[in-house]
């Protein structure tokens, strides 16, 4: 049978160019679509154990199929996973397993295991090619494309990696049936974000088919497709983030110090600290006199429909002081000659890079939202 | 006082070209040259505890009275720090000192500092500039130049790291004052593997004026500048070793397995395995009816001249098995797809890579010339 492929993203990269492929059950055909683009090649595959139960034997019938070699390298799935310990693990799995220079890593998972198996490929050896096979919505539209991997620091998120593209990204559709509903909503922020940096007709696109998204309807691939496309577009205008990539972090320099301050757990997902965190760049950009404040609650009931957490007050437990999170604010990598970079809002699809933000008054705004809690 | 640079040695890579500075003292110019080069950044030091004592002061010193911010990251001296612990005390020290992306990371010391300064500064933040400060005559000559950096794995050596130039080099020929004997005839196996590569006149060259290298005189940084051109010309010509490149590991495959087998203990410096490694390549070429065996004697004296072991006995020590050294081979990172590749030669001066290289008659060779002990 034919793999049925419903979109194809190209990111025009000169020699490191890739294909994004989305579609239903694409990893029941990765054998036959690697045997035809990759032949001769020996396969590593990195997942973690969730994934490996609900998404690995498919993988696996389907290499055995088209008789591709492989070897398998399970690490335990959650954030905590991209440390130094687990990096190591991964390295040595794939030296372990003999995997050559020309041989191909394949990240099965959702960002955590894209972010780490990318990195792991792109030090072994000092460099090997991979292939990210994204199963989670969030890995889908964003951390499986770009090329950024890497792992978490004690002094903040993503501090350790490296640029690193993959060679062909297969987003099967089928795989995020599999997803809590929790997850789900929380790879959906970045969904929503790709319409707020700078397409506002396609924020208001997903007003309309958010239900159809949910559900699973052809609005997903599409939408999908097109958070690749406008990816891929910014990728290919600045791969390494020396400008308008950085634009892809709005909600981010919030949200990772959301996520550090509750210690990357279960308490806020990734994609929930992003929901807060657009809320909070949007209601900053407001409170600073850039953005209609009206903008703000209407993201906000978005996200809430999706739901999404968007104010302090929806995180459980308690967080610590404004001081301890304006320290992870500065300790972000987004942070240039010491001054404070945040990504601001002129309004829905109207975000900028601003890199002289006065600390005081996001400092004041924390606090303030704090108390409206 | 200006620096006294006696050769620059200009490595042509595009936006990633550098300089290669060398001359006496200039560490103590370091400051200057720095601040002139890299206007408003900060530094951070990584070191050995070992050159940390020897040559730290004055690097300090001159940072100091040029004003530059800096901080210190002291490792253990020793093969055993190119290991995952130590490269994550390196990246979190670079973390905790708050450098950015556009401040600089200063390798100061050997090949292992060089290689593991080098690759920590390629993952944290994702890539920051560094500079090459080689303290010991391999490093000057070898490693400092060309961007290789990484560390080791149990499965071999160097199989971990990255392909990141660094900004500067800067060599400092009194450094090499404070090496021991030992250590300074193992970087100049390095030196005399650029003559046997493709110069022959250079090797001749050095058979005239070793005396003077290892005195001290003017011919050691003329012998430096010629190592670096050479590297620098086939770096530019094949960055991330693709093809002749391949060349500059003449030795280096029964090198690191000799290496591996005594643990990269001090049994056996890299330098003296590449000294081993190199009369073996040119015996095992002569075997083959491929190069005159009397280049093989000529190079084994002048080797030992430098004081430097050139057969497997001069190993103190028991050596495994031969099965045990041809798995070490054939794990060598510079396996092509199954086959074994070596760096062979026609003669001094007339190396070149051979990708088919029978397994039985290599191992067959190792076999006599552990007979021969």
């Amino acid at each position: 049978m034919a793999a049925e492929i419903a979109h194809n993203v190209h990111v025009a990269l000169g020699e490191r160019a890739y294909d994004i492929l989305i579609g239903d059950r694409l990893l029941d055909h990765a054998g036959s679509i690697l045997a035809e683009r990759f032949p001769g090649r020996r396969y590593g595959i990195i997942t973690d154990n969730m994934v490996a139960e609900a998404q690995l034997p498919r993988l696996l019938a389907s290499l055995d199929a088209a008789g591709l070699s492989h070897s398998e390298i399970i690490l335990p799935a959650g954030e905590s996973t991209k440390s130094f310990a687990h990096l190591e693990t991964a390295v040595e799995g794939i030296l372990a397993a003999r995997l050559e220079r020309g041989d191909l890593v394949i990240a099965l998972g959702g960002g955590v295991i894209g972010d780490l198996a990318g990195f792991a490929a792109s030090i072994a050896r000092r460099g090997m090619d991979f292939i990210q096979m994204p199963t989670s919505l969030l890995a889908q539209v964003d951390s499986s494309v770009g090329g950024k991997t890497g792992i978490n620091s004690p002094h903040g998120k993503n501090l350790i990696g490296a640029f690193h593209q993959p060679r062909l990204v297969l987003a099967d559709l089928s795989t995020l049936d599999t997803l809590s509903p929790r997850q789900f909503a929380a790879g959906y922020a970045e969904v929503v974000k790709y319409g707020l940096i700078d397409d506002e007709e396609f924020f208001f696109w997903l007003e309309e088919h958010q239900a159809e998204i949910f559900a699973g309807g052809p609005a997903r691939g599409e939408a999908i497709a097109r958070c690749c496309r406008h990816k891929a577009r910014v990728v290919i205008e600045d791969e390494k983030e020396l400008g308008v990539r950085a634009l892809l972090n709005l909600g981010h320099t919030f949200g990772h110090a959301l996520e550090k301050d509750t210690g990357y757990s279960d308490r806020l997902l990734h994609g929930e600290g992003v929901a807060i965190g657009m809320v909070l760049a949007h209601g900053f950009s407001a409170r600073l006199g850039l953005a209609p404040s009206q903008d703000t609650g209407r993201i906000s009931a978005h996200l809430k429909k999706a739901g999404l957490p968007t104010i302090l007050a929806d995180i459980p437990g308690a967080l610590g002081s404004t001081e301890t999170l304006m320290a992870a604010i500065a300790q972000d990598k987004k942070v240039a000659r010491g001054a404070l970079t945040f990504i601001l809002t002129r309004g829905i699809g109207q975000a900028f890079i601003e890199k002289n933000v006065d600390g005081a008054a996001v400092s004041a705004f924390l606090d303030e939202m704090r108390g409206s809690a």
